[in-house]
């Protein structure tokens, strides 16, 4: 066990309140006065989460949408956010940051409410800190609510982040669009609302596709498998990878996408298809849940072994270690 | 205006949702499902809020304590809190923390509810982040409240943390009872709570009694006086400091003493005091607030200048460099 691991283990230990929901779901749900209030809290910290080079004002919108990300995985709205915020002596750049979470406050449509501000050494890595609250009038989905023969879906497209990360490192080649969604990712705020009465299970894919979907059959008590050739790419990271095993298994680990991933029965396929036609956001099948337990990759249809790294999981992901737990 | 001053007004400008209260409060205050739910969000920065010497359990119950304190200024009752965590890779610390929050999650009734985890660096300094939760049913005291006539008062005593604090500085030399208050503070939960309804205004004690009672003037639009002569300090710093007016004068710009700073009418004198005994708990009137603006400081009747430091303004404090404010 990592020490990280053991790290959780503990704390695990001390969350027994039902609103923790043992630490293994994307934000706590506390029951209050007749709604569910969300809670999520996510940092960020320069070097590991984000860039040194990034700009400030798209560091302001990812410490955003990081946490509405989660959000938008309980099917809760955003009622308003608190922030801590590192200053380090560096006017030109807290300004850049403050117009880019003005942005990202109007677009989403979440209130800034209160926070810190601490001063930290020239040489500190810059540490930022969000904590967002929504609601939700109907049920919250959780993470364990798949059953064997329920359907695994994903929505929009996996792997455009890695791809940018990989642009921006210098790594690959490839366009703007891949950078951008690394940098100001969009979470499916109103896709997880109206989704979350249609689904068993629903978590935010944030560590990479196959461990969090290892994680969504974790919590199920249910055995996951899912086939590569199934899963969404943009155009524009097949421009950049192309449409090998290598190129789908890089999308699958790597992180940052901030879709959803969710379960569903057979029976509600037909609404989830017409949710995903009004919303003009595709939901694609990419597996299935079975009696069991671990996870089990294809490739159309071809049975691949499991990669050795399946996702990030030791606070060195671009961002969260352990999706919704301290 | 300093650079933390511009970058707080910056964010002001972002903040026009009445719950926020303009980042102006201890809290930011949320009507939901009919009662008040009052959000507070404070860092600890290792080298700035704490010493890297304090022992982790410390560490832990002071990251409780001076969110639990803004919950307490603001009368309202913990229901939950969410904490961020930056690993370094020292699994012993991390185990002594997790120790000591589990007591003063213990003592203060207060679940832990979710969370983030993030890597950092070796030598960067440890960064601690919580969101502490509470509801109040009755009326949320802001710091706006107080009115020309009304009385100040300030609960147990003051100083005593920030002696504590020259002591393992090198600077003092004193009793354990004062490094325990710099380490341990213990948040006025119950007594915020019953004042709430008596008081016009109220807030907690963190940056220095005098710049805290200046912000309280301020927000209310009314001048304080203050005389030295009646703030109440302890045997413990009394030994290690005496009682003439410049160990006052510390005493009340040291900061970190977690006390409640509030406005009551002449009226309420007896109720408040009352309470006090019942509490078993000082409620000490130190002052008064006045038509105009400004404070002005007296000791035993005799009009004093004011120090060039009221307290602690720019994130160099030991804690919280604008209480309530990201």
């Amino acid at each position: 066990m990592s020490q990280e691991s053991q790290f959780l283990a503990a704390l695990r230990s001390l969350a027994g309140h039902p609103a923790a929901r043992g630490l293994a779901d994307d934000a706590a749900v506390l029951a209050l006065g007749g709604t569910n209030l969300v809670i999520t809290h996510d940092m960020l910290v320069e070097g590991v989460h984000f860039l040194p080079g990034d700009p400030p004002g798209d560091i302001a919108w990812k410490l955003l949408a990081v946490n509405l990300s989660d959000l938008a995985a309980k099917g809760a709205r955003p009622v308003g956010v608190l922030m801590g915020y590192s200053l380090r002596g560096e006017p030109a750049w807290d300004a850049a940051f403050v117009a880019g979470l003005e942005q990202a406050l109007s677009a989403f449509d979440a209130p800034l409410l209160g926070g810190d501000t601490v001063s930290i050494p020239a040489q500190a890595p810059r540490t930022l800190a969000l904590t967002a609250l929504g609601t939700a009038d109907g049920p919250v989905p959780s993470r364990s609510g798949a059953r064997p023969g329920d359907q695994l879906w994903v929505s929009g497209t996996v792997g455009d982040a890695g791809a940018g990360l990989r642009i921006l490192l210098g790594e690959l080649q490839g366009g703007a669009a891949l950078v951008e969604r690394y940098r100001t990712p969009t979470p499916q705020l109103e896709a997880g609302h109206r989704l979350a009465p249609l689904v068993g299970a629903m978590m935010d894919v944030s560590d990479g596709l196959l461990i969090d979907a290892a994680r969504l059959g974790g919590a199920s008590g249910a055995a996951v498998e899912i086939d590569l050739g199934d899963v969404p790419l943009s155009d524009a990271f097949l421009s950049a990878l192309g449409d090998d095993p290598p190129a789908r298994l890089a999308a699958a680990t790597a992180g940052d996408d901030y879709e959803l991933l969710f379960a569903g029965s057979p029976e509600q396929e037909g609404t989830i298809l017409a949710l995903s036609q009004e919303l003009g956001l595709p939901f694609t099948r990419i597996g299935s849940f079975a009696e069991g337990d671990g996870l089990t990759l294809l490739d159309r249809g071809v049975p691949l072994p499991l990669p050795e790294r399946l996702g990030w999981e030791h606070g060195l992901s671009p961002v969260e270690s352990a999706p919704g737990a301290p």
